[in-house]
C-alpha cells in the first residue's frame, strides 16, 4: 500500500467533544483534561472555542481554561474561532493557532452558523488577518465538505473555489470534514487528491466522523492520497450534527483509534498507543462518561489480548 | 484509488451468527431468516453447519433446515463442515457448496477443534475428496490467519505452506479470516498480495470481525489487493471467538455495511443497499435482536437522511 511514512494525529476532545456533550463540566476538569491529553502526547490540542456563550454554553470558560492550563513544551493549543471577534480573543488567550470553520453547504451553513457560505468567506478573512498580525498559524476547517444531508453530494468544484477564495485571504492549510459521518473513502479520496494536485504545498487534513462506520477506511484513503492531518476525538465523544430531524450524537471517531490504525499500518503518528488508550480510559473516568465510541477501549489491542493469555497462562 | 470493478459479498449470519447467539432458534426462524437474505440477494448464503450437536447445540438441525428452505434461483447455499462427516451430511442434504474450516495456529485449533493443524489439513482433505466425488465446490476458511491471541502474529509463510498443502488436496478457493478482529489494512494487504502473487487463478475471500473498528478499513485493503469475496454477517451478529479470557462476542462485520462500502465505493456487489438494509431490518425482528453492530442501520444513509429532509421541508 502506498502510504506517508507519518501523518500527525490532531485531538479535538476538549472543544468538539465537549461542546456536544449535554452537560457542562467545571473549568477545572476541562484543564486537566487538555492537560492529560498533551502529556499523553498529542501534538495538537483543540482546547476550546471562542465562540458566543449564549450560542455555546459549554464553552463560555474559553478565557479561564487557557489562562489555566500549564503547558507541555512542543504541545500546539489551539482554538476555534467563528469570525474575527473570536480569534482576537483567541489571540489574547495565548492560543498556539486558530481554527477558522466553514461548511461547503449554503443551506447548512444558513441553519448552522447563521450565514451564508459567502458572508462565512468573508469572516475566515477576518480571521486570517487577526492571525497574521499576532503570528500565528491558521487553518480552516471545512465541513459537511462531501455530503450535505441536505443539499446531497457536495461537487468538489465548489470546495476548490472556496479554497482558491480563502488562499487570497492567506489561509494555506486546511481540514475537509466527513461531518455527516455518511461519505465513503472514494469521495475523500478524490476531493482530498483534487485539492493536493492543485496545492501540494498545502497540509490538508481530514476530520471524520464515524456514522457509516467508515472512518479508519477513509482515514485509510486520506492518507493514501497524501492528507497529513487526522482529527478525532478522545473516546469518540461529540460530533454532534444538525440534521434534519435535529442534533444527532453521531460519534466523532475515537482518536485512539486513529493512533491505533496509524500503528497497524507503521505509520509514524507521533503518539504511542498505550498512551492515548490510558488517556481515553482516563478521560472517561474524568468525564464520568457511560460508553464511548471507541473500539479501542471496547475491544482492546494485540497487546493486551496477549498479555492477558501471558497472565492465564494460556 | 485500484479497486475491483466487482466483488461478491457473502452472508454467514444464518450460520456464523446463529452459532455465538445464547439463544437458539426454532428451525422456522432460521429458515424464514435463509429465505429473506437469498431473496435480499446475497449471492451466496452460509445457512448452516453440519456439526456435532453436542459441541454446538444452536446447529443441531442442520439437515431439516436444508430440507425445509424455499430455494431462490442463483443463490448458493452453503454450508460448514468441520470435517468427511459433516461434509457427506452437507452433501446428502443438498448443500451447493462445501466450506471447510482450519486455523493458522496450532494453539488456537487445539483449544477450538481440538485437533493440531496437521490434523484438520487431514480433516481437508477429507472434506476435499467428499465434495469432488459429489461435484460440489469447495472452499476452505482460515481463521486466524494473521494474529492468534495466544501466539501473536502468524507468519505470513505459514499460511501459504498451509495453503500449498490443501491445494495438492484439490482446494482452489480460501478465506482468510481476522478472526479476532484486531487485524489491521497492511497485514490483510500483504497476506492476500503474496497469496494471490503465488496463485493468481484463486478465488480468495476476506471474512472480517470489527473488534479494533478496522474491518471496512481492512476490506477496502483487501479489495485493492485483489481479494474477491467479503464476508459478513447480518447485523453484525455472532463472530464470539475463544479468547484468553473465555468467549468474545465481538461482532462479525455486518454484511449491510459491506454493501454500504462498495456502494461508497462504486463496486459492483450484487446487492442493493436497500435491500441489505431491509433484510437486516427484518432479521433484527425475527430475531427480536435488542442491538445490532450495524453502522447501516444505526446511523443510517445518505438516501435516508435526504429523504428526511424532503419529508421536513427541509
Amino acid at each position: 500500500m502506498n502510504l506517508p511514512e507519518s501523518v500527525s494525529i490532531v485531538e479535538a476532545g476538549p472543544r468538539d467533544g465537549l461542546q456536544s456533550l449535554e452537560r457542562t463540566y467545571p473549568v477545572e476538569t476541562k484543564v486537566e483534561m487538555v492537560e492529560l491529553l498533551a502529556a499523553a502526547g498529542f501534538p495538537t490540542v483543540e482546547v476550546t472555542g471562542f465562540v458566543r456563550p449564549d450560542v455555546i454554553p459549554q464553552l463560555a470558560d474559553a478565557e479561564e481554561v487557557f489562562a489555566r492550563i500549564k503547558r507541555t513544551e512542543g504541545t500546539v493549543y489551539r482554538a476555534l474561532v467563528p469570525n474575527r471577534r473570536g480569534a482576537e480573543r483567541a489571540v489574547a488567550a495565548g492560543a498556539d493557532e486558530v481554527l477558522g470553520l466553514i461548511t461547503a453547504s449554503d443551506t447548512y451553513n444558513l441553519k448552522n452558523a447563521n450565514m451564508s457560505v459567502a458572508d462565512n468567506l468573508g469572516q475566515i478573512a477576518g480571521v486570517a488577518e487577526v492571525a497574521r498580525e499576532a503570528g500565528k498559524p491558521v487553518v480552516v476547517a471545512i465541513g459537511v465538505a462531501m455530503f450535505c444531508p441536505y443539499e446531497g453530494e457536495i461537487p468538489e468544484p465548489r470546495v476548490l473555489e472556496m479554497i482558491e477564495r480563502m488562499r487570497e485571504s492567506g489561509v494555506d492549510d486546511y481540514y475537509i470534514a466527513t461531518s455527516t459521518g455518511l461519505d465513503g473513502p472514494t469521495k475523500v479520496a478524490r476531493l482530498s487528491s483534487m485539492i493536493l494536485d492543485r496545492w501540494p504545498e498545502t497540509r490538508l487534513g481530514l476530520h471524520m466522523h464515524n456514522t457509516n462506520g467508515m472512518a479508519l477506511a477513509n482515514a485509510l484513503a486520506g492518507m493514501q492520497s497524501g492528507v497529513s492531518f487526522l482529527e478525532g476525538s478522545i473516546c469518540g465523544i461529540g460530533g454532534g450534527i444538525r440534521m434534519p430531524y435535529g442534533m444527532a450524537h453521531y460519534g466523532n471517531i475515537a482518536t485512539e483509534d486513529l493512533v491505533h490504525l496509524c500503528q497497524e499500518l507503521g505509520v509514524e503518528c507521533g503518539v504511542e498507543l498505550g498512551s492515548a488508550i490510558d488517556a481515553a480510559r482516563r478521560v472517561k473516568d474524568l468525564l464520568e462518561l457511560e460508553t464511548t465510541f471507541s473500539s479501542a477501549l471496547q475491544g482492546g489491542t494485540k497487546a493486551a489480548v496477549l498479555e492477558q493469555a501471558r497472565s492465564a497462562g494460556r
